[in-house]
């Protein structure tokens, strides 16, 4: 029986959500590996937003539990850090202690997208040393793609945090870093 | 020996770091519980950047299992959602089990906060009628404080996430939310 690799990202808020999730679970089906894509089991039904979003919040719980492995999209969305729905999913995974890989389409580290994105470029050094921005808030400078947990718990768990440079327009849709991670989830689990 | 809290927060990122972490681990004790600070135990020692956030981030990991329980700080943070960093503390204290709770001071939806800070209210109806940002991102409307991974990993688990408002300049210093939560976590486990 094929492994499970459960695929979090934020494709599905694209309007071409269906369309890349299904690529992503072909390419997946190429490496060897069975694809968990999250929504997948969750209807609507007449429910409510919220009772509806429980549900399909148990169902990627569910098929979390279910999978062996995650390759986790963390390219920045609406802002300088990943998708916190992703982020969680992440989270998750680690703690569980399942294998974990992880990709983004932004190349530059998370110190350089925060000092010329969110704060153009504007930092200032505080009275105790650290890089801040003018609103006094630290800027954390580890040469890491995000925030230090998502990169810490990627890598120390013998993972990796793919990250490349794709055209604007290909931001959400470019699937260069994910099969990278696939290659790399083959080759140590396969 | 008393039930052990892990303080999950973007707190370490301000000026006033040290006295709000300080404040945090009073009310905790004052409550009945052991506090579990972030980045308690790990000294720079002349390590460089990277490895010293790997060294962080080993040790919040190792915090997080010797702890009963989590109370995340989910105010947005440089953008409009929590703190990456927080929510995956959070993915990861709901995978081991935990009891969570959450809050933030942010009383709004995060619909609303997209539709208003994000998209200044330019939000569009795709033509597969979901709403979203002139982007084409899909915006959620679940009436939940953040993105329904966090919410209903939070609720699934019998938790709760309190949303306060609470004038600009102590967004995230004002621990009333914090103290809501203790009250919470007192009530469920002592």
């Amino acid at each position: 029986m094929a492994l499970k690799i459960y695929l979090a990202g934020p494709e599905v808020f694209l309007p071409e959500a269906r369309a890349v999730i299904a690529e992503k679970k072909l390419l997946c089906t190429r490496y060897g590996f069975e694809p968990m894509a999250p929504g997948d089991l969750v209807k609507r039904d007449g429910l409510d937003p919220f009772t509806h979003g429980m549900k399909i919040s148990a169902a990627n719980e569910g098929l979390m539990i279910a999978s062996d492995a995650v390759i986790a999209n963390l390219t920045p969305f609406r802002g300088v850090s990943a998708d916190v729905g992703t982020v969680y999913e992440l989270g998750f995974m680690c703690a569980l202690g399942r294998a974990v890989w992880a990709f983004s389409n932004e190349p530059r580290d998370y110190f350089e997208r925060v000092r010329d994105d969110y704060y153009q470029g504007e930092l200032v050094t505080r009275a105790d040393g650290r890089m801040a921005g003018p609103d006094g808030l630290s800027v954390e400078n580890h040469g890491m793609g995000d925030n230090l947990m998502l990169d810490g718990g990627i890598l120390a768990r013998g993972g990796a945090f793919v990250r490349r440079d794709v055209p604007r327009e290909r931001l959400y849709t470019d699937l260069g870093g994910f099969e990278e991670c696939l290659k790399l989830a083959a080759a140590a689990l396969l």
